[in-house]
């Protein structure tokens, strides 16, 4: 249990943190689940403290997670919305008294409060890409206490967190010779976001799986990132392997992950403005890309299925899929980010 | 003082308790007001606990007295609205990444915290009488936590609760002897929901009073609930009378309960869709039904006024009345709103 | 420490209080600072206690520094907006179902919870310039529990406490002998409000400063409040000067507080609506109005630059002033909103 250099640190990105730091977040998380288990009080964590918790989007696990997580730490989060306050903006783009610039929104929150939760992705930037991260950054740059990351356009790692709880529960620390089939499904929306994908697929090969990553050929990931997860499963002793059919992560899997993501080359920096037509055009060409009850059950008898949720039902998930013997996981999954993020708080925050 | 079949259980209808259970939680909630009274703190009773209040309409008494409510019992309430999450959707109305199934919301929320509060009705269910029950009992159905009704279309128990408090606050717990007159009062726009009728009348004839209820000939309350009201005056030693004269609600009465609501032979299923222009017509007709100082002249020299509030002046009771010697019990009425539902939260959650 | 009329009272203006108990409330005030630095607990001080905060108007300081502070007093806040309750309305504007009278909201919530706080003013009012105070008068006649000023169009008075702890932070408690410059500048919208001009000012003059005030000449400020101002000076042995040139304020001051406000004589009552346009207009004159590097070159060396926030950068003032050696203590001001209100709530709360 890596300690000393978490205190007053931002959590922005997994690839921020060591593994051995990640791993003692979540070990620390999965102590508070215990404690919730038997009703364990530990509200002498973070006594008093304030948390900012700024949805650009809607939301409804991150939300409730962090509003109930600060307070079972005995901290109380501030639910704030730009359409409540003002827009924080980025330098050049003010908006008169509508708006106001993200620096000193960062200074007057770090002097009221602990820490500062960030939620930007999507519309509200313009599906820039790398924007919503931009911004985070700008409050992480002037914030004196801790950002933490609720979701940009590439990353998601709170969520990357509860996937590797969700994970290790499944089959423990240690996901060697453990095959997880990732993959992309049809969505009938140009909308949902890349970054679950992305610290899915970090998380599970940071931890030593088999990773098999299906997907149409149009429908690459950020290549980046796909560098850190081949980097990951070569240091823990995994594989990563890209498929373009389906059925190839499912096969013989533990775990499916299979969710729809938009597509990238349709999308800024790639395109001037949002293709979002064009993007529903392509999605069509596979419309049969959804797990259903035939995919799971090429995947090992004892297979879970997993999805960050909301989920789409009918378009990414069949009811049979998500309702059946295969769902359980995926509220697991859910859940722990609860727990995971209080692990995250309780290490962070001062 | 019954208690051992209360924990764990849903608060959705007052017809699901049994009238032993319902003097339980009033009295539990009488307490709580007690200590209040002396601030005595009560903090240990749910500790740390969470309680999601997802408001599909506004609200100002529901919201803070459950909000202020939990907290005094140690807990925390979410205030949750779908502009904020995405919409929760029955099986058939899914609108894409805008909205998830409840089955799913019910799900996720019901592990992340220890009860859900539901309020949904009119405009945001095409005011279809039964659905707005129909959504709160899918939630129930998944929820592995107290679901609790904070009013739909039909029912809003928690008022009942207050109401009946208030009642025994006058009277005493028996009403048999006490004449409660209830009516309908002329409104200007056709979006008053009739639950507040409905459960008042339960809980006036579940404790023996003698009620006279007059409305215009077109403005019936629901007939099930009505075979409900004249059964619990059966049993209490009671009595139900239905008049179309106003002043027969009024004579002689300790209380005049004088409200608006809509008329359900205008909105769906009667009719395909709801005839809001044919009900503020209908309406029309009995402009001259209102709570006024003439008619409370009435009742009892003691009779006292009341309405759940928020009540329109001018239309629905005079100022007079609701500022004069008969406006307080209103006043209490909304108050026990806080303590009842702790009442009803103490003994239900875990 | 004058604390024996402070129970229950309501904080609506400055004006309401002597200059005795404004200086108890900021001693409380910077205790409760001096608890936090060192991280000493004080829930105890208004233990379940709850707080109503009641937005008509956008706000980040107010709003955070509220919800936080009950929060560390050991209450709770709500957050609430018109359209998650109803609009509440003075009598004469009423609309129907839609809106709820003051009086019985204010009964209500004062019957739920400890304290109501209120921010309206501007827009929602269409800028009548009494009629946001008038309706927070309204408020504080039927409430059973204090009423907080968060500011209307005329009074801003938790600014004011926050202004006076930071020029105390800067030069002590007796002001005499210090240049406080006090401007008006440029802004890009006829939207900013007058009321923290009128409280900052008042607090300058009642501690003594040597207050120079310069604005264009059709930039006056109330009439009322600027005897109030006058009188203050003259009774603690300070000063008040107005001028028409901006670098009179500046020169060799020790604070200058400068931001934009709207033009008086262009609103309601003084004209039959707004007359933005006209505004606009008008400001555009002064458009060289602006707190710049070179006018707080003018200043002592040691000058602090003053602002509410938030602040029209390139408008109001400069990246160079408000990010460079003059910007501090415009940050303490802001911080100072939380502790200054602590202070207030733990003298006035029951």
């Amino acid at each position: 249990m890596v300690t000393e250099k978490l205190k007053g640190r931002d959590f922005l990105r997994l690839q921020d943190f060591t593994k051995q730091e990640l791993e003692t977040m979540l070990e620390l998380g999965l102590q508070l689940k215990a404690d919730n288990a038997m009703r364990r009080a530990h509200d002498d964590l973070l006594p008093r403290r304030t948390l900012f918790m700024m949805f650009f989007n809607p939301s409804l696990r991150t939300r409730n997670s962090f509003e109930a997580g600060i307070f079972q730490l005995g901290g109380h989060g501030h639910f704030l919305e730009p359409s409540s306050t003002r827009l924080p903006t980025l330098e050049g783009e003010d908006m008169g008294y509508a708006s106001e610039r993200i620096s000193d929104v960062a200074r007057v929150l770090s002097r009221m409060g602990d820490a500062i939760a960030i939620r930007i992705l999507g519309d509200v930037v313009g599906w820039e890409y790398d924007k919503s991260y931009r911004i985070i950054e700008e409050f992480a740059k002037w914030s004196h206490v801790p950002v933490i990351n609720m979701e940009d356009n590439k990353y998601h790692p709170c969520q990357g967190m509860a996937d590797a709880m969700a994970l290790w529960e499944l089959f423990g620390k240690d996901l060697r010779g453990r095959k997880i089939g990732v993959t992309w499904t049809w969505g009938s929306s140009p909308k949902k976001p890349i970054a679950p994908h992305h610290d899915f697929l970090y998380m599970a090969s940071l931890f030593g799986a088999d990773v098999v990553f299906s997907r149409p050929p149009e429908m690459r990931i950020d290549p980046g990132i796909e560098e850190n997860i081949k980097a990951n499963a070569a240091a823990s002793g995994g594989s990563y392997r890209v498929s373009e059919t389906m059925e190839d992560a499912c096969e013989n899997a533990d775990v499916v992950y299979a969710k729809n993501y938009v597509a990238l080359d349709l999308l800024p920096p790639v395109t001037s403005q949002p293709e979002k037509d064009e993007m529903v055009k392509l999605f069509g060409k596979y419309k049969n890309w959804i797990a259903d009850e035939a995919r799971m059950n090429l995947a090992k008898p004892t297979a879970q299925y997993m999805h960050c949720l909301p989920c789409e039902r009918g378009a990414e998930v069949t009811n049979g899929v998500l309702d059946g013997k295969w769902g359980e996981a995926c509220f697991n999954e859910a859940e722990n980010r609860l727990h995971a993020q209080k692990g995250v708080m309780a290490a962070i925050m001062h």
